[in-house]
């Protein structure tokens, strides 16, 4: 066979379920026009998302490609988390460069990709490789029930805002990366980590069903995301300073203060709930240690989608110098 | 909002289905994480698909935007008309290019998309737009009954074998559109529309459910694919020269050949179904208007995956200047 079939079968292969026990609700595997899944269990439906990837916009040719395997697939199952959803199936479309078929690169790509995929239980159903610039494009197949999702749009006036993990620390580690800033050499792992190994915080995810009013996951910075939930709940947000994780050791405060609001690329779930939900929620954090910090809460006084953000006099701090998000064409 | 979000908002405001209506199935459409669809119809799967298109090996710089929206679409439609699916849900991965997100380019590239999707009735249900070369990737959702779903593993010996439409166009129209051969001004607008504007045989796919034993969309080449076919099927199979569509007038035999057999891009359907299914089949092809060409028969002498062209003395045809379907990284 030549060299794409030889590929995709290979990639297959390695994320392929055991064909005998078609476990999972996968009713026809890859190598055929489509895939064919079962439907979901009674009551529940399909959560559905989409995220590609581009060298030289979200990774570097110099990238480790196992780490690169890991994110293209996590990034895609972090959507799924902040939905609540159990992820269950993916796909995946890759343009590789000419060699790239029978390269150590690929190889390695592949095994982090797998890595993820048999972490988080998901069988890879459909592929396509094609020449190209290095790009990769996931589509990630949970099941939840509709009313259990997690929606941007559900937060509620009075709701505690809260977000998971240290939103900051892989801006941080791409500062580093890029050589704008020193770090502490006990920071040089774990911000490594955090850019490069983004853990998709699917039990939190499916643990906040009931319990949340609405959640998404960071991929565009804690501000600008805190805006989408704020914006389509009809509310505003407050942030108090004080209560959002501290900077590490020896990191300026003012570059972690750009890296935990204006960064993106965490992955960490942002919340709310109500404040009866509280002391669930911290038991929740022991459970998975997991750290959930309580950062503000949204209101239904002043412009829908405002975000403040209050030093521990109250005054709004001065965020005049942030970088906002990230906007791929700003 | 940023260029990036208000690209996708733009794309997908174009292709929204009615959030008063939310007929389809679409529990929660674009905008959150994730969308959410309902479960098939009771005793149906979903069949999902997934192709990528890349500027310089799909696509020139210079093709129409509005043929390119239509076909990044019209080739992953083919995949679920070749399992005998009715498309229901579509979602859109796309680089682009700086100053793509405000151009005419891009807003006649999603009309393109936006009029294949609306004759087919499918939802665009989510997108990822990012900055980079050129490139699209469309992940395709339909609904099939597993038991009727038309595999490429299901051919049977003695099988007739059909091909739809006349393949060997959309190669004859890129042979044209590279210089490497004139052609007469009546076959121009044909070739260029079998080449940019690709029909998915829908109707035809779901027609053959219960007819058909077996069935793919021809995309690398009409005996590359057949392979596909025997190979899966365990079977051989020998196609007989006289009954393949002949070549136009003023078109040279020889490039024809290539063309026809080992030309990919026409998203034909190729299927085997038993004698038995001859006049229901020839019935078919004037209930659609389509041609239907009965080009020869699978069996079960010979190696497997093994295709033999037979003229009309019943010699083998010598195939050995044929280059062979179509492979990204050959």
């Amino acid at each position: 066979m030549a060299g794409e079939f030889a590929l995709i079968e290979r990639l297959l292969s390695q994320v392929r379920p055991d064909p005998n026990t078609q476990t999972n609700g996968l009713l026809l595997g890859p190598g055929d026009d489509c895939a064919l899944i079962a439907p979901p269990a009674p009551g529940e439906s399909f959560a559905i998302t989409t995220d590609m990837l581009v060298e030289g916009t979200h990774f570097l040719h110099t990238d480790s490609p196992e780490d690169l395997g890991w994110k293209t697939l996590a990034v895609n199952l972090s959507d799924l988390a902040a939905m609540g959803a159990t992820p269950r199936y993916v796909t995946l479309a890759a343009a590789l460069l000419a060699g790239d078929e029978s390269s150590a690169w690929v190889d390695q790509f592949f095994s982090g990709f797998t890595n993820c995929a048999q972490k988080h239980k998901v069988s890879l159903i459909g592929g396509d490789t094609t020449r190209g610039p290095r790009t990769f494009s996931v589509t990630a197949i949970g099941t939840v029930h509709p009313n259990q999702a997690l929606r941007r749009s559900g937060a509620q006036d009075q709701d505690d805002i809260w977000i998971s993990g240290t939103p900051g620390m892989a801006a941080l580690g791409l500062a580093y990366k890029l050589g704008t800033t020193d770090l502490p050499v006990v920071l040089e792992q774990s911000t490594y980590k955090a850019l490069h190994r983004p853990q998709p915080r699917i039990a939190l995810g499916l643990s906040l069903a009931g319990l949340a009013h609405s959640c998404l996951d960071v991929s565009d910075g804690l501000l600008q995301d805190l805006g989408h939930i704020a914006q389509a709940s009809g509310l505003a947000a407050t942030l108090h300073n004080a209560a959002l994780p501290p900077a590490p050791n020896l990191v300026d405060p003012a570059l972690w203060q750009q890296c935990l609001l204006g960064g993106g690329d965490d992955y960490e779930l942002l919340f709310t709930a109500p404040t009866s939900a509280r002391s669930k929620i911290q038991t929740l954090s022991a459970t998975l240690k997991l750290p959930l910090h309580r950062i503000g809460q949204m209101h239904a006084d002043g412009k829908a989608g405002t975000i403040t953000v209050l030093d521990i006099h109250q005054k709004p701090v001065d965020l005049s110098n942030l970088r906002h998000g990230f906007d791929h064409f700003a």
